[in-house]
């Protein structure tokens, strides 16, 4: 089976200057990918003509399949189909049709049609068009001496529709190949470690392909096959996270689109319990992750963010006394939070957090990255003491993360 | 005064697989573009040692800077510092000091010194080392028949020490132009109606740059200037900001840095005033992003996470009568939960939000997408009906977004 070989290319001088991420060419892979067409490449370029003819000649020669992003909105930084018609020495026509469609859109949304906006009607002549059910820039499909050239607006709800609806069916065509790969999700394991404990496991695999991915406290193994070197790929992956995961019982939390709040979620649904939080310096972030999962209401009720003293007090019943003496970032007001949260919300797990963010309020025995982070049931209650970084956002992020991986562990009984 | 040109590489099959998406390139990016050297051009290209050296070929070849990123960490998919050695026709040399500093940071955290980190004080002979003041992968400098190449670790943390610490120090010493932009951030208004309205303003600047960004309910118009065609930018760019935002008041909301919460936030503290947040289906988001911001405690100090009907009634007064007559997803329990908020929390202002975020639990009535949001201070109230889309995440971050931008015009006293 040949694999068909792709380039995807986006442009935009925003994404040059760097204030902007390009998030689309990760979803195009991963389209193209689930269909065994492997990107070679990836190429960002700004919006100069030249550049983006130079570019296609370039993709174009090397690649099956050729998908370019961006540059064909209504404002003028939008060169692309200029630089097509130039490419394939073809001028613009207007499609009729299109025209009708665009000047009933703008009216239903009570929006003025504009001259700047005719020219969405406008696509180069060698152009199949791929309409676009969620905005007003087409995507297009050209065939040029045996590669497949996909072009799309950069808008990502458009980008994705247009590759969902419309390029994926075009490709599936093409090719039966699949790659089938597992994210094997770990924490609290440095990547060289990990690495030399799943090593001997890994290398027993023919033609599996890893990388480690570290991203904040969590590393991912992925471990990928792809079906042109054999079948009964995915009863090996399925086999190879098991065997990972009796390996590191611990630190293994989940695969694939799993996540800590994910996780944590269902290990409370099958004892079908609750949890609710009590949040100071994470200010409402772990609340965020937990209902980031659709049917988080079956666990989650009641979250409390209690960013001031007086809060703490009124909300949780945290006494004046303790706040004085010890501190808000501090095990004695974390034990109370916990307290006061599982008697006031009624439910049976509860999670307290309160440390110092950043980048201000540090002192010398508490500096900026101190957190303490608590959770309990009726029983008992493990509280740590945490040190992060500087950064305010990582710091947020990091103690959510810590938070919702030792409620996982105490639920399951193997935090002690 | 001549312009340098780069062009930035990273290296990772992760980065071509689409599960992860590069960010360090937006970085690199944005430190090159404050010296005033332009990236061309991207290229992502995944672990394997002859495309590392056809990139390093290539971007050799045609620019004044490259930086690479990716490919030096301790597992087996680092094979930058190979390539690197195969192009240049050098040896690796591992490096005395560098390996006791590795054993003693091992040795810190408790972690073991392994076979696989040996590796980690290797490196090409000709390679002037740049330290890594927060891992143990190290960054490199080339200079190669007049291209300043840079390579460094992929990891996030690691690529930003190296950047600030040594790279952009030895480029400031090339270069003296900087190219100044403002991020001008509207929210309300489509990206068509506000290119033609702005259109004629910006038209007037001599060398001005300028593109439209649209994320979300946000777009932002990012106007640049470059100092190799002419000095003063900073004024004008802040003319320019001034002339934009007169010209559409409610639709401006900031520049550059700023974001709706912290718009929000700093026009609070003008008041003194504080603000409590009453979250259902954003869950916690809200309060998040206000707490994003360093000082938001001096204006943020409670927020209420009621997820469930009972939390509603027993943190902010609901009525179980309003919840079964009009259901949670409601004018009315939108109205109680603003004055359960004010009361409870002693705040001068309230935010509360309560929508249908999906996957599940839509009906004809309320489909998923369903989102009323209100504001209001001891006075009145004002409380919307919007429809948003059927992704959950999506749903959350445009109602989180438009809660805030509510709250902002309400205190501007913009909103009737």
């Amino acid at each position: 089976m040949t694999m068909l070989n792709a380039i995807t290319i986006s442009i935009g001088d925003e994404l040059l200057s760097g204030k902007t991420t390009d998030s689309n060419n990760a979803f195009i892979s991963q389209q193209l990918g689930l269909l065994g067409i492997a990107v070679s490449k990836k190429l960002i370029i700004g919006d100069i003509n030249e550049n983006i003819k130079k570019a296609l000649n370039w993709s174009l020669n090397e690649a099956d399949v050729v998908t370019i992003t961006g540059g064909l909105g209504p404002t003028h930084d939008d060169i692309t189909k200029v630089a097509l018609c130039e490419y394939f020495g073809v001028g613009l026509t207007t499609y009729p049709d299109l025209l009708e469609k665009l000047k009933e859109r703008f009216a239903k949304r009570g929006f003025k049609f504009s001259e700047s906006n005719i020219s969405q009607a406008e696509y180069p002549e060698n152009a199949e068009l791929l309409y676009n059910s969620v905005g007003t820039a087409q995507g297009m499909h050209f065939f040029h001496e045996g590669t497949h050239l996909f072009v799309m607006p950069g808008v990502p709800r458009e980008m994705k529709a247009i590759t969902t609806e419309h390029i994926v069916p075009i490709l599936s065509k093409l090719t039966g190949a699949i790659t089938e790969h597992v994210d094997i999700h770990c924490t609290g394991i440095p990547e060289s470690t990990l690495y030399e404990l799943t090593k001997p496991i890994l290398d027993e695999y023919q033609g599996l392909k890893v990388a480690y991915l570290p991203k904040h406290f969590i590393v991912a193994i992925r471990a990928s096959f792809n079906s042109a070197f054999g079948g009964e790929n995915q009863a090996k992956l399925d086999e190879i996270f098991s065997r990972i995961q009796s390996l590191l019982p611990k630190n293994v939390f989940g695969k694939d689109e799993d996540t800590l709040a994910s996780v944590m979620g269902n290990t409370l649904l099958s004892k079908q319990a609750t949890v609710a939080t009590a949040e100071s310096c994470t200010g409402g972030l772990i609340a965020s992750l937990i209902t980031d999962n659709s049917g988080s209401s079956d666990y989650f009720k009641t979250g409390y963010v209690t960013y001031a003293n007086e809060t703490k007090m009124s909300m949780l019943n945290v006494r004046e006394e303790t706040l004085i003496e010890h501190g808000a970032v501090s095990e004695e007001t974390i034990a109370e939070m916990l307290s006061g949260t599982l008697k006031n919300s009624g439910s049976d797990y509860a999670i307290a957090v309160s440390g110092v963010a950043g980048p201000t309020g540090g002192s010398e025995e508490k500096p900026v990255g101190t957190v303490y982070i608590g959770v309990a049931d009726n029983d008992h209650q493990v509280i740590r003491r945490f040190q992060f970084g500087t950064e305010r956002i990582m710091n947020k992020a990091l103690s959510a993360h810590t938070a919702l991986n030792l409620m996982r562990l105490f639920i399951m009984g193997e935090l002690s």
